[in-house]
């Protein structure tokens, strides 16, 4: 069988989104994944990476909805003076 | 051995365009597909169907270079002045 695992990446983290998944097509903004079981999923992701031969799908978010806490926009303010 | 034969998708006529695609990942505009023997091939397509169990992918010319006589970049240059 030749199904692969897809996994989302998010903030350089990878969490295993679908097992044995069969079909990949493109949904309105993002992905409808099917596994060999017929189950659906649809996230808001593209393709990052796959690899066939390693059974392996990379998705990355694409977030264009969500308020996304996770980014602080921390500017470090170190004003350095030169002499 | 999970490879899988890459379609290019163009005027409803399906082409092979690479045999035992290992690896696809975005490149640039397009796709990059490494088959199993390492070849590369670029491609300014994006995936439109996959079927894994199928070991088919079928992809969709994005066709962004080529004379697209539809674009036409004429910038209106009206300067208006403030009085």
């Amino acid at each position: 069988m030749c199904e692969a695992n897809a996994y989302l990446q998010s903030n350089d983290q990878e969490v295993l989104l679908m097992e044995s998944v069969d079909i990949i097509e493109p949904y309105e903004e993002g992905l409808k994944l099917v596994d060999i079981f017929g189950r659906q999923k649809f996230v808001k992701a593209r393709i990052k990476d796959m690899t066939l031969l390693d059974h392996r799908i990379v998705l990355e978010e694409t977030a264009e909805d969500d308020g996304d806490p996770s980014v602080s926009k921390t500017s470090s303010m170190a004003n350095v003076e030169r002499g």
